[in-house]
C-alpha cells in the first residue's frame, strides 16, 4: 500500500530552521557519555540532591487526594497553589496572577522571544551569555547584540548607545551560566536605574540564585523595577530538572500575551508535576533542603579550586571563584583554543564546554566552562590533573 | 529600593503578539466552570478512564528503580524505551530514531510550525480544522488557507491549485476535532496519491485514532507515504492529558531540525513522566485499557444522539454520527448564530463551543461542537434538553 515516491516531497524549511545546525560541541560531547569520562561539561545538578523519597510520598498523596484532577487538562496559567507558593517565596511583592508556570525556565525564554521579538529585532545579552537563551531566541530571528561585560556584569555605560530599538536586555545576574559570576549590588542598582531611564525592558533569568555559598546575592533587578522586568525562575536546581517546571513573573502589560503564547506552545505544563512540587514544597521543605545543596556545591567548588591551584602550576591558566551556582570560568594560555583542546582532553577522559558558543559576537576562544557539581571530589582531582596534562601537551604543539 | 518609573518601560510587542487577542469564547467559557453548568464545551477526556492505580504503582517503581535518572536532565529526543514503544505500536515500519517525544502533541504543532513556516508561508488546513493547530501555527505568521472539505475529508481535486508553494497540508483524519468526522479509505488513498504527485508534505495529527467505536479507522496517511508525512500522536486520550506527553514521527529529512527546535523550546519533556508512561504501557496495558474507553465513549455518543433525536424534534437542527473520538458536530437552523446562542445556553446552564473559530477563512456561523465524553448520561439528557430550549427561544427572537 506504501506509495512509490512519485515526486520527492518538497520539505521547504523555514528560514530559521536553515540556521539551525548540529552543534560541533554537541557532537564532541556525545563522547562524554561513554563510561570512564570525567565530565565537567554538563550543566547537570548533582542527583544526590534530588529528594526522591519526598517525591514518592508526594506522588502517592497527589494521586490519592485528587488523581483525576491531577491527570486532567488544566489551566494554561498553572496550578493555583503552586503559583501562590512561587509568589510567596519571591523577595518582592508578587501577585500570583502574575506568575505563569512553564515547562522549565527554558520555555520561559521561548515564550518571551515569541511575544517580544520580530525578525530583525535587536535584543541585548551579556558577554558571554547563556547558550540556551541564544538557542531559544534565535528561532524568532533577532539581531542579538552582546553588551560588553566584566566580572561584575554588563557595562551600564554602553547601554545608551546599544539599546536603541532594543526589545530587551537579557541578564542572568546570579552565578551566571557560563561564567559563574555575580552582578554586584552597585551594578544592579546602576543597571536598574539606567534601564528605567532608557525604558529598556529587562529579562532576568535566575535559575541559580538560591545556590549561594557564603551569603545570598543582592536583590534581583525585578525587585527594584518590577514593571520593567520579566523574571524567570526554575525548580530544576532546587528540586529536580526531570519534572521540567519553571515559572515566569511578568508585568500586567505582558502577562496575557505570554499566557496566550504558552497555551499555543503546549496548552499547559504537566498538572501532575505541578501538584507534586506544590506538595513537596509545603511546610517549608525548601528551607531545609536547599542549604544541603549549598553545602555540597560549596565543597565541590572548593575541591575544584584546590585541584586547579595544584595542577595548573606553571601554566598560564586563569579561573574565577564563583560565589554560588554550578560553574567556574577558566581561560587558557594565550593563543590556545578551547575548541581545539577539547578532543585532546577527551582522549585523556576529561570533558568541558568551550566558551565560544556562549558569545553573541566575537568569542573568547581561550575561555572554557567547568561544572563542579556532578563529579566527585576524587573525579575532580583526576579530571583537573588530566586537563592540565592536555593543556601542557597542547602548549607544546 | 523600588525605582520610580523614570520613563515608562517600552514593551514593544512582536507583530505576532499583537495578533494574539483574548478569545471571546474563552471568556464566555470561563463561566462554564461555575458549578451547575453542564458543559459539552471542553475537550476533556472522561477522568473515570484515567488509570490512577497503575500510575501510582508506576511512580513508585520509577522512583525506586532509578529515581536519580528519572529526575535528572535527559535527552531532547525522549526516553529511549518510550520511543521504542511508540515505534512498535504504530501500524507501519517506524525506526525509534524517528520518534521525538513532545510535551503533548500541541508542542508537536509548535515545532512543526517553527521548522516549516516563514512569515507569509502558505499552509493548508481542513475546513473546519483543529483550533489548537491554528493557535500553534499563527505565531509563525503563515497565510493559512482552508481546503474545502466534506464529510469524508478534504476535497483532493482542489489541492493542485491551492498547494502552490504551500509548506504543508495539516489534516486530522480520525474523529476530527471539531467535527468528529473520519476521512474515508477512498479519500485517504486519493489524498496520499495526490500529495505525493504534488510533492506536498502532509502533517497528520492523530490524537483520537484509538478511540473507535465499531471498527478501526482506515490506515494513517503516514503509513502510505512515510517520507512525505509528519505524524503527531498523543498519550492524552488513551492514558491521561495531565502528564503532557505526545510524540512526533518525522522523516529523516526533517527530524534533526525538529529535534533542535525541541531543545530550544523546553530542553526535553519531563523524563519522570516519560518513564511513568513507559512503565504503565508494559505488558500490553493499552490493549486492555483502551477498549474500556471505547465502550464508555460509544455509550456516551449514543446517549447524546438519543437526546438530540428526542429534544430537537421540530427544530431544523442537524448533527452527524461520529464513528469514534469525543466530538459531535451540529448545525443550527438557518440564520441562527452559534456565538449568539451561547450566552442564552449558558443562562440555561449548558455550554458548547461555537464552530466559527475552527475555520481558517469564512466560518459557518451555524456550526457548533458538542463533546459527549465528560458529562454523564443524565447530564447529557438535561443538557441537550436545555440546549433545545435555548434554540427554541433564540428562534423566536
Amino acid at each position: 500500500m506504501k506509495l512509490n515516491d512519485l515526486k520527492h516531497t518538497h520539505w521547504q524549511l523555514a528560514r530559521r530552521a536553515e540556521k539551525m545546525n548540529p552543534s560541533v560541541i554537541r557532537e564532541i560531547l556525545k563522547v562524554t557519555e561513554r563510561p570512564g569520562i570525567i565530565s565537567f561539561a554538563g550543566g547537570l545538578p548533582s542527583p544526590q540532591t534530588f529528594p526522591i523519597s519526598e517525591f514518592a510520598q508526594a506522588c502517592d498523596k497527589v494521586l490519592a487526594d485528587d488523581g483525576r484532577g491531577a491527570l486532567q487538562y488544566a489551566a494554561s496559567e498553572g496550578y493555583a497553589p503552586l503559583r501562590e507558593a512561587v509568589a510567596r517565596m519571591l523577595p518582592w511583592e508578587v501577585d500570583p496572577a502574575q506568575v505563569l508556570i512553564t515547562t522549565g525556565s527554558q520555555q520561559g525564554l521561548d515564550l518571551v522571544a515569541k511575544v517580544l521579538v520580530d525578525a530583525g529585532s535587536r535584543i541585548l545579552v551579556e558577554t558571554p551569555t547563556y547558550l540556551g537563551a541564544l538557542q531559544a531566541f534565535t528561532p524568532m530571528e533577532p539581531e542579538i547584540v552582546g553588551v560588553p561585560s566584566d566580572a561584575e556584569g554588563v557595562d551600564v555605560e554602553r547601554l545608551g548607545a546599544l539599546s536603541k530599538d532594543a526589545r530587551f536586555l537579557y541578564v542572568l545576574p546570579n552565578f551566571q551560566n557560563p561564567t559563574g559570576r555575580t552582578m554586584s549590588e552597585a551594578r544592579r542598582s546602576a543597571l536598574a536605574q539606567r534601564a528605567a531611564e532608557l525604558g529598556l525592558p529587562l529579562v532576568e533569568d535566575n535559575p541559580y540564585g538560591d545556590l549561594w555559598f557564603d551569603a545570598p546575592p543582592p536583590a534581583p533587578l525585578s525587585a527594584r523595577h518590577p514593571d520593567g522586568c520579566i523574571y524567570l525562575g526554575s525548580f530544576s536546581k532546587v528540586l529536580a530538572p526531570g519534572l521540567r517546571l519553571g515559572y515566569v513573573v511578568a508585568p500586567r502589560a505582558i502577562f496575557p500575551k505570554l499566557l496566550q503564547a504558552k497555551q499555543a506552545a503546549d496548552l499547559h505544563s504537566p498538572g501532575f508535576n505541578q501538584r507534586m512540587v506544590a506538595e513537596v514544597m509545603k511546610d517549608g521543605f525548601l528551607d531545609r533542603h536547599v542549604p544541603t545543596i549549598r553545602a555540597l556545591y560549596k565543597s565541590q567548588r572548593d575541591a575544584m579550586l584546590a585541584a586547579l591551584q595544584r595542577e595548573m602550576q606553571g601554566l598560564d591558566v586563569q579561573w574565577n571563584t564563583p560565589d554560588g551556582g554550578m560553574f567556574l570560568w577558566a581561560r587558557l594560555p594565550a593563543g590556545m583554543s578551547a575548541i581545539e583542546l577539547l578532543p585532546r582532553a577527551v582522549e585523556k577522559n576529561v570533558a568541558f564546554v568551550p566558551g565560544a558558543p556562549f558569545y553573541a559576537q566575537e568569542p573568547d576562544l581561550r575561555a572554557l566552562r567547568l561544572s563542579f557539581v556532578t563529579a566527585t571530589h576524587e573525579q575532580i582531582d583526576r579530571g583537573i590533573a588530566a586537563l592540565a596534562q592536555a593543556i601542557r601537551e597542547q602548549a607544546r604543539c
